[in-house]
């Protein structure tokens, strides 16, 4: 007889599956936020094209950086031979976080010029990338110590906190971006546009 | 020659991979519902983000509600090795009433605090939630007790009604949140997450 | 040397992830059409929602004829081993077909109670469906007639002949509710939802 | 122990699932666009809907334009035995061109018959497949020149040039309608409708 906790074991397919598509549509979802100025209002496209530079630029830093949240969530999920609930419960908090991304963007992209409310929704942005990473390293440690049995290969203790580590390690600049609201929220859009370069093309990685 | 009722015949990968489309969109479109404050009316941006906390409490309990029935529903259509007309038409059902979420969960956000129809909104929220795990109880009875020849293995009759029995649970919890809706939209709203809670993080799972 | 045309061909595991994309994307972007009555010009939320009645009713028609579009492509791509570049792009063609019908759906439920214009708007609809179920044909058609190698096994001139006609057949209905949206917009409604539940729980199929 | 560029090496297959989900979410949202007149403001439906001309052929050029990439991009990753980081990120670029053409295909759509903006709106949408093309172009060169070791199999150098020339020669004709948005925005949408038309029915392709 098939034990009740056997039945959630999960093959990693299907929950790669639902997690690219969520990830999708969030990072599709962000276009939504790049409205087109009302013909009737705006005397001059180019210069109502030209002042939304906000949107265009939240818009890039936002789909990078869910892209490449998306290739570490394929890296570390593509460790494990099967899934148990308590990871899946853990990966739709990391969804759920990355879904929220879209509002994020909105907020910081609306308020980077305005004279009140940068700052906090500056502030709101990159605590979302904070909460992110948050819920990225609090999954990917479940895994490597105490799931270790469910990886596909067995890696040894020291290699799995090592790949924990750089995993961690992503906390740190976004809580500084988000420090750096209270001071300048151009400031912290600029970290989170580094940020997302900086892991695009690590140095010496010779890709 | 091929009978008709064999062309029917469906795979449940590709089964599962539009369910899981379905199932990911609609739990990502639920961030549409966060709406950024006009800056033009917001003269405290801190103050509109906070009056707005039932748009953020119904997002996290249906994006967690929605995840939950995804597990669900994996563990369902994995026990089958292969699905049917009926299977599928009765999944469509399902689907259609997990689609339907966004709407349900922004009626509540909407009212939660006004001062008429929040009881109305809290209970067609809530009634959401019961007809998804109506429908989710009738698929599970109808592979269970009347498709049992297409399981992938064998789970004799007492384990598939045990299974069943599970299932069916999650309805009284929902009616009871949706018949509360009449004496309190925040006990309605409460419940709801109780159940999302109950359901990710089962006591005595060891997870 | 690798020759042009074969470097077109396409597996058909990834056609079918793109159109279960589309599909599952056009079915829950339906939910947008359903929208909240503002609070400061519903003094009755009840009444509010029940006179939405039209766009519940579009909702449920536009989502199981979806369903049931995506579940005839199932069976009309299953039967292919491979794909060339006709069958995508005629594929893309019946796609576009159904990612317009959220504006169709949209339209009809709009304007159904209206004192103007709600035959036109009923006409579109059900010609949207048209439309669909010509480019269903058309690909099928180009499948069992002339791509017939690219079948996965040899299906006989006459079983062939015998699922188009089942397919042609789907267009007769549809030309008849486009037709009588000039008469009722209601009766144009109600004979697409019957088309649908028709397909849905198809007479003597035992399912 | 496992190095740390081999830890970034993907399978294909998901590089596939993630892209298909961002571009068929992209062609999907398109729908978005077409807007319902709204019944209070709208004396004549037919008329209005008449008038909306501009939305249909963006829309239609839009879906078929982002189809024919995929069929591309299909054809591009297919030849791919695994991808490494710098595939991956060249591929989030190439994904952010896509995932930003519903807001061009509006642009276009709402000044196309404007007495000002037309022209750049043109621009833009003509500006956006250019990029894309660039980007397409960007990444096959990187596969086919620099990443000849992770093809399935060995094309040899010849035969990479001609795939790689005829990628490229997509961008002349995205350039071209690019430029001519200065004289005419109608000549700009009926080349990208041409480029389209062109790539979906190629000559004596025999299809």
């Amino acid at each position: 007889m098939e034990s009740p906790a056997k039945s959630d074991q999960v093959s990693t397919g299907r929950l790669e599956s639902f997690s690219d598509g969520v990830i999708a549509v969030a990072a599709t979802l962000l276009v939504l936020n790049i409205t087109v100025p009302l013909p009737d209002k705006t005397p001059h496209l180019a210069h109502a094209l030209g002042s939304q530079w906000p949107i265009y630029a939240a818009y890039a830093v936002s789909f990078m950086t869910i892209g490449i949240i998306w290739i570490n969530h394929h890296a570390m999920i593509s460790r494990l031979a099967q899934a148990d609930r308590t990871i899946l419960i853990l990966n739709l908090l990391l969804l759920s976080s990355i879904a929220v991304l879209p509002f994020a963007t909105s907020l910081i992209a609306t308020y980077l010029k305005e004279g009140h409310g940068q700052k906090l929704a500056a502030g709101v942005y990159a605590g979302s990338f904070l909460v992110m990473s948050l819920a990225f390293s609090a999954l990917n440690q479940h895994i490597l110590l105490r799931k270790a049995h469910l990886l596909g290969e067995d890696l040894g203790a020291e290699r799995r906190r090592q790949i924990l580590a750089r995993s961690v390690s992503g906390i740190i600049p976004y809580t500084i971006a988000t420090a750096l609201a209270a001071v300048s929220p151009y400031a912290t859009l600029a970290i989170c546009g580094a940020i997302a370069v900086f892991y695009a093309f690590p140095i010496g990685s010779g890709g």
